[in-house]
């Protein structure tokens, strides 16, 4: 265990810095929490005045502790955190956790403020959880150094989830939840503003944990992605799902979770890309963080997942609304194959449809425990799903035992339940046994997806160095080289004047000016389309200098840009950005106003390589008729998929923000690019 | 109170036949669970031998119970269930409730069955509930006539909600997960596969019962949709919202929803469609069916919704995830107006953002009423939100004092809450004040979007009778004469043979083959566009005629269709269908691949007036760059909305099955049909 593993997750002796002798303050609970939860270690509280803090020995300051301390939960007001850093520091604490809030997600000057306390902390060698942190709890060891109000519970179940969560009080608010159905937390950490510590990185010392069997992010911004991918590889080497809920699905709620925390929000298609590659399992539901483990510990993701589940039921209605949820949520309730339509018959089911009535044999463990296992055999699903009725209320033992037996059985698709009534004994029995138990149809559907989406991380492909030289203020035919340089050459003249020959471009031609400061041409007259011949070229290209110039005085002029008119069976919309959380991406869509309007647009973290490519290709909607579709004529696909793959490796051009071809020509025999535009980073970003 | 309502709703003589004399079979469960639940009636069981049936005097007979009798709980084997139907009648019992399944949900054998069944109570003038009904519950009236296993608990509370299932299993499961939080019911009748009585008969029955304030469906299929309408207008009259989640959301649903129940398949937008237009509040989420009622009763649908809210939240994680949870749902959280500002001043908050956070003001009553009472005042809200934190699970009294205390005070906008963490408590303390109180985001964003959602039942627009006469088997000039009795009138000329004159049709034409066998023309070589003249015209007719004679030799051609070339600014796709479940509906969608691959079409039941046609318009994402969309053309959408409203009234021609323009051209200044076709409604369907 690291240094700083064993200050966060197993200090033995804590330094309350600010602890109140007022135990109805907020400041007090930390050190109440501590003792009432059984701490074991050395309670420290730091006051200035008192000697005695709820019944504790106190000291004036951190320097007067005797002994070394492992980690300092800094309680002070906002405006005198800062004060207190070096003294934590000299005195050799590995880390602190600082409560306040008011810093980064105040403002400018709270941002300023957590500026400085992070330098400060950095230069004395210290690492910082928070500010604005809930704390540090772990229960196998004991540890509620938070003061979070859901410590207030009498007992709290440990067991063996490790939650790190940006929001403090979402950490009580999922344990309560866990606690109500027999689901334990080994940890829960808040990592707050995360002005040192992030998330990722907090997450990435639980990894070896012996106590923790899968990680759980309630996340409201992704900083520092690097530490999240490095975490994903490690947990998956290691045998640990992590599982993540992040806020910013609605662009309200991207809005909130990055002005509550003072991080920049990116685009949630990004973030959805980022957990995928990293073969981080995100839920969309709040339950599903509890739900879900179960299914995914101990399992390795499915290599190709059918999107399909085999479903039996003790109540008809509460099965098709399963299977309806299912649905819904893009998962097939598939009837039994004819492996597993034979195993049902041998044991005396007859199954027909998507739905594996056993209403009479419900309760009988046997006959469960055979249906269940003869559905596992179907090598077409997922994953069997057991939706249980009244019996699930009114008799616990007895509607999970055919569950329990089937899994002693040791078929290989998981099985899960889905629990129709209330039944809280039933949710506590599966999950002692470790058995997937949905309270919900729709945390059903949720999880289930988000099993058949979980992904081994994927290697990232490799971005070769781009040498090509791109000028600070580029124009279009300064983007144009870029892309040639890239692999994707399509022919243009550039001319410096209106009288300058475009060589061997063929007629008709396009005529566009070229300047850097010009981002609407079109508006200010700066294109002609469809120009029959070099006379009526001179003539526009004079025409539109004078006219353009009138129109933009401030504007570089840098020439003009002559490209033949290309025509092809659909266009594409192919972008590099930059996401402000998880990087660089990379978004295919459909050309015109269609990608707008019907927001045909899919993304990958950049690079990628042509399988992703391919891939991506598949899933955006207006680019289906160019692969043969209702007969059409076939767009070259395969063209489209190399010009994706050159377009991520912009990647590796650190100094590049973004980048884009709109549209990008598909004709039968490769791609044109018809318009492209770069935007370098901007100095001092 | 009707005879029906009477026997189904208050029976006080209740006759079981086929009730068993072992307690442990599932027919001996209606006769000890009235007993349990404490009727006090009579029960009279029915039984060929014996002449006590768990302690009460047994009868070998109906007819040998001596005086009336209100209800008849069938109990027997499907196949002696017809058998006794006879006898129940002539006792003159007004209803039976059959509990028997393996009838039209069965496959052809059980329909037979079925349709047996019904018509021998059609007959003898009794009512049937089922087959496979699980009965009937009044919780009020002590009366548990079911086999539902979740009467064995032990008591149950009543309330007033009432339940009308289609499946039996879901009156358990909504039940005990209502118990489990103070919400009690009113009644709970199972429908089963509605031979004759349809859940929307029921629920007519209970409008008037002053023991119910809201009517929840639980609904696998709509039968007989004039029983909804009546229901919905009814409910809405006195004030008594009506509730419903019907499966079919997904495809594996709706095929499992039909098969299950013997029903043929609408479409979900259709029945979305009827929902709305009926005033019935459709949710998607299962708990949101407890927990929205107590948001509609007392209350009239929005006339106009905002579909926004104010937040206020003691959690900050808990409040950023209900505002992205509901952004999801289209909802805003929005930020108070100046008006709430002010208020939120004066009372002490310092509003920033869609949030206010009073996380420190939190429990105090005063506080969170001042607070709740100034966000009621925004004008530009539906509903005021109040998350709350770890209070709600420590001290409940205290966390929802505050929401009483505002609720007092009178403000016109609904205050709802949302309990971030497990609080049964507070929970119960909020159902039990008629507060509506969410558990999960996802249901809190259900319930909030179906409370903008809801409307008051539209009243039909009238459909004018169409005299015009369609013929037995039209082609698509006898389709275009029908749409042209509508008003939709595009030039046509109508060749008997190629060297026809096509009049005054303005050349360049186009040339179509007329059959009304020949539904895929162009593939056969029946189409031919662009004709320049009436030389051509006369050469390509010939050709057509010759190619079309070969390639469809047994196709019936009735001549030859000629039109102007027409063009236009964009395309529509307008239709009309009879939905199997919800009846006529037209259909508005983009012309061409777009509709079908973007699934870009919307839907209403028929016939609309032309401010719906307007509102359809607005829904289908390619037309709108017709409407203006960033400085492009703007087509004619009056006339396409008029053209709308003229397909719709295709409600009125019950000959029609379905009808269709594909497309319909959109020009600045009018539409023109460019290809139609009408299916006459088969005979004997």
């Amino acid at each position: 265990m690291s240094e700083l593993a064993r200050a966060l997750l197993a200090p033995r002796r804590i330094a309350l810095i600010g602890a109140s002798a007022d135990p109805t303050r907020l400041t007090a609970r930390a050190q109440l929490y501590l003792r009432k939860h059984g701490f074991t270690g050395d309670i420290l509280p730091v006051h200035p005045r008192e000697t005695e803090v709820l019944g504790l020995r106190a000291y004036p300051s951190v320097a007067e502790i005797p002994g070394p301390v492992d980690l300092a939960y800094i309680l002070l007001n906002t405006q005198h955190v800062e004060g207190v850093v070096d003294a934590v520091a000299a005195k050799g604490i590995p880390a602190a956790c600082v409560l306040a809030d008011g810093f980064a997600e105040a403002g400018p000057e709270g941002a300023a403020l957590q500026a400085r306390l992070l330098a400060t902390a950095r230069t004395a060698g210290l690492r910082i959880l928070g500010p604005n942190s809930m704390g540090i709890v772990n229960l196998n060891a004991r540890i509620a150094c938070s003061v979070n109000a859901a410590l207030e519970a009498e007992s709290l179940p440990a067991g063996r989830l490790a939650l790190v969560s940006q929001s403090g009080s979402m950490m009580g608010a999922l344990m309560s939840r866990g606690a109500a159905r027999g689901i334990g937390f080994s940890h829960l950490i808040g990592t707050g503003n995360e002005a040192d510590l992030t998330a990722g990185e907090v997450a990435g010392l639980l990894v070896d944990d012996p106590d923790v069997d899968a990680i759980l992010l309630f996340l409201e911004a992704i900083r520092a992605p690097e530490h999240y991918a490095e975490l994903a590889r490690r947990a998956h080497a290691a045998g640990k799902p992590v599982i993540a809920y992040k806020l910013g699905r609605s662009p309200y709620g991207a809005e909130l979770a990055t002005s509550h925390t003072g991080a920049l929000a990116g685009s949630d298609a990004a973030a959805e890309a980022f957990f995928r590659a990293h073969g981080i399992a995100r839920v969309t539901t709040l339950e599903a963080l509890l739900e879900l483990p179960p299914l995914l510990i101990g399992r390795k993701p499915l290599t190709r997942a059918h999107r399909a589940v085999g479903v039996m039921t003790t109540t008809g209605g509460g099965g098709a609304m399963a299977v309806d949820c299912l649905g819904v949520a893009g998962i097939e309730a598939r009837a039994p194959d004819a492996t597993a339509h034979a195993a049902l018959e041998a044991a005396g089911f007859h199954p027909h449809g998507r739905l594996l009535d056993v209403t009479l044999a419900g309760t009988k463990p046997d006959r469960v425990a055979a249906a269940l296992g003869a559905l596992q055999q179907a090598t077409d699903t997922d994953l069997v799903l057991s939706v249980i009725g009244s019996s699930a209320q009114f008799r616990p033992q007895d509607s999970v035992a055919g569950i329990l037996r089937a899994r002693e059985a040791g078929g290989g698709t998981p099985i899960a339940a889905f629990l129709v009534p209330q039944a809280d004994a039933s949710l506590r029995l599966l999950a002692e046994a470790g058995i997937p138990a949905f309270r919900t149809p729709e945390s059903a559907a949720d999880c289930i997806r988000a099993w058949c989406d979980w992904r081994t991380p994927r290697a990232t492909p490799p971005a070769p160095a781009i040498a090509h030289a791109l000028p600070a203020r580029p124009d279009e035919a300064d983007a144009r080289r870029l892309f040639a340089a890239l692999g994707l050459d399509s022919p243009f003249a550039v001319l410096a004047a209106p009288e300058d020959d475009p060589g061997g471009i063929a007629f008709p031609v396009a005529l566009k000016i070229l300047s850097p400061d010009l981002a609407h041409k079109t508006e200010l007259g700066g294109v002609r389309l469809a120009i029959p011949d070099a006379a009526t070229l001179r003539q526009e290209a004079a025409a539109m200098q004078t006219r353009v110039a009138a129109a933009a005085p401030g504007a570089r002029l840098t020439g003009f840009l002559v490209q033949p008119m290309a025509r092809g069976l659909g266009e594409a919309i192919l972008g590099f950005r930059r996401d402000p959380e998880v990087g660089p991406v990379v978004l295919l869509g459909t050309g015109g106003v269609t990608a707008e309007l019907f927001r045909d647009v899919t993304l990958r973290l950049a690079p990628v390589d042509e399988a992703e490519a391919m891939e991506m290709i598949g899933e955006v909607r207006g680019l289906q008729p160019l692969a043969g579709w209702r007969g059409l004529p076939r767009g070259d696909l395969a063209a489209l998929a190399r010009a994706v793959v050159a377009v991520s490796q912009l990647a590796a051009r650190s100094d590049i923000a973004e980048a884009e071809i709109n549209p990008l020509i598909i004709g039968p025999d490769g791609v044109t690019v018809a318009d492209a535009w770069v935007v370098p980073v901007k100095e001092g970003s």
